[in-house]
């Protein structure tokens, strides 16, 4: 640590550029050419140099660490969990709880994707209790991390609205149940279960069934309805439904329900695709073939579904893009490029292979 | 912001114990009754104490934070990168790759079982090129994490050794290729293998085959010596071995090998959970019943182990325990009450459930 390190000065002659465009590209702002950008990588790695973290962040104030939070909703007496405190039990269920699910890895991806070129680096945190999000607010107030990113797992999780109120740059995946002056990215999961019940349909399905998620979840009742509007336009007003947990187990239960009450079901569309794999195993111990006798469609792509056998026709939601776009955003706004809250809704995609 | 903060004495009032028991508690020390730690937590969230993060730093010159690394062995020509850099595709390859095994999301849930507790956080970064390990040592050198909880995914990766050369603290998951002065959790993998053959041999399976890991990483090679050992103490000195890359795809394409080579097989040792479902589902394309003509036993007890049909029976790996050792080591090495390196090894268990 006491050899002379390489300084910007160095990079910039290594690159042939100068010392402000070296900065620029260390400091991820936008409008520098792709070519110059690679440029400047190349030599900041030939020299060794390494940005002085320290430094930069008494220049900008800023950390260059951003916390990726996944909330809950627990401390109300609604989730069971005693107002004195969360036990480490109950704890260690939630991140186990929450990384069964290949979602938020997907999400950890997408956001890594877009910090890591900027050097910039996600500090994960849980906040599912009030002491929980006491932590996360207190981190960001002390300026351990610039701002957050929040995917919240429960529709009365009350952090949004706490980090707006204290004016800390934040944005979520998913629109807030409640309005909420932040940034989001979302999903237009109406016309995703639209495109659901589209492909059914036009497979030639005549008894269809849907397994949809937890009611109270924004998303699930959007794909819901998606999937039911598109249904009526064709003359079926009524479509059988049974209400799953986005878990497998739940999934599983659900089909065999749905199987007692209709034996002759021909089609169906599952809310997510740890349902959609239960649904297929239901369906099998019933001795039902996929897709010849009942054809399912899930929703996301998750790794599951190409796992999974038969392998998932589902509607995919880019989740990879969404977080790293849910990154770039809050980017702008600890940068204070961008000031007001602003939205972006992502567009499903059918992708078909072999279950429908 | 401005309002009055509520102090460590509030806290200590409120818990009715002293001023330095509580910042026992906080500070995480070891020795202080589970039921008093209990009582100053229920008393901080009370009062809505947080600790000074920025004083407790100046004070301890800890940032409170440790780097949780993935690191591979990018940038070698060995690895086909080109030595100028990684792009960013690969970038997102890489952390893809990581996230599509559950594998990884228990590692952090075991991190973050013991961090949570002691106010402290991970910083995910990815180290799978010359570029990214220089960013980690530079972001570890000036202070931003206090030292870094190691999973190497390649028996090649140098990262280990330029921690232990520049004295960085750190801990690694698994024993290194090459020794490295630095503290290790493990698993005893040959008595993994072990069980899985003794298991397979009780059920009085007779032609037994097995999918191994890539032979190059050393856990692999361990899982395959203890299996092969077992089965030579029975007097069978000869098992088919197809080495698997502990994928899905690499597992149904092993054992449509070994089924070609060896269609009377009855019994099937799989290295991991995901290879084991590949196993299953390339078995029941060849009309396979399983356990009836074929058992398979997996390895890891991950979740893919319960979510896939039949549900597996495999040979646990403790990986969230093992994580949260991790952890408290690390958590020792950085107060100093740790100076020299030391390893844990903990014990594989059978988990029998209905696919052998």
């Amino acid at each position: 640590m006491n050899r002379q390190a390489p300084t910007l000065e160095d990079v910039a002659r290594e690159a042939g550029v100068s010392r402000a465009t070296v900065s620029r590209v260390i400091n991820g702002v936008r409008n520098v050419d792709p070519s110059i950008q690679d440029l400047v990588r190349r030599a900041i790695e030939r020299t060794g140099y390494t940005p002085n973290r320290a430094a930069r962040s008494l220049v900008t104030r800023r950390s260059g660490t951003v916390a990726l939070v996944v909330s809950g909703a627990g401390d109300s007496s609604a989730d069971g969990v005693p107002a004195g405190g969360v036990s480490a039990q109950d704890q260690n269920a939630f991140t186990a709880r929450v990384f069964a699910d290949p979602f938020f890895g997907r999400v950890v991806s997408g956001v890594i994707g877009h910090l890591r070129p900027r050097c910039m680096h996600p500090v994960l945190m849980f906040a599912e209790s009030a002491e929980a999000r006491a932590e996360v607010l207190s981190y960001l107030r002390q300026g351990s991390a610039d701002g957050a990113l929040v995917v919240s797992t429960h529709p009365e999780d009350p952090l949004p609205a706490l980090l707006a109120a204290e004016g800390l740059p934040a944005v979520l995946f998913a629109r807030p149940a409640r309005p909420v002056a932040l940034s989001y990215v979302d999903l237009d999961h109406r016309d995703g279960g639209r495109q659901a019940a589209d492909h059914l349909l036009a497979r030639g399905c005549r008894r269809i069934v849907t397994v949809a998620g937890p009611l109270d979840v924004r998303a699930s009742q959007n794909r819901l309805d998606g999937f039911r509007d598109a249904m009526a336009r064709q003359g079926r007003p009524y479509v059988p439904i049974a209400e799953g947990g986005f878990t497998l187990a739940s999934g599983m239960s659900a089909m065999a329900g749905l199987l007692a009450e209709h034996p002759d079901l021909d089609g169906v569309f599952a809310a997510n695709d740890l349902m959609a794999q239960g649904v297929c195993q239901m369906l099998r111990e019933h001795g039902r073939r996929i897709p010849e006798d009942v054809a399912v469609v899930g929703f996301d792509d998750s790794t599951i579904a190409v796992t999974c056998s038969p392998q998932l026709t589902t509607v995919r939601q880019p989740v990879e893009d969404m977080a790293a776009e849910m990154a770039r955003l809050l980017e702008e706004h600890i940068r204070g490029v961008r000031t007001e809250p602003t939205s972006v809704v992502f567009d499903p995609e059918l992708i078909v292979r072999d279950s429908a």
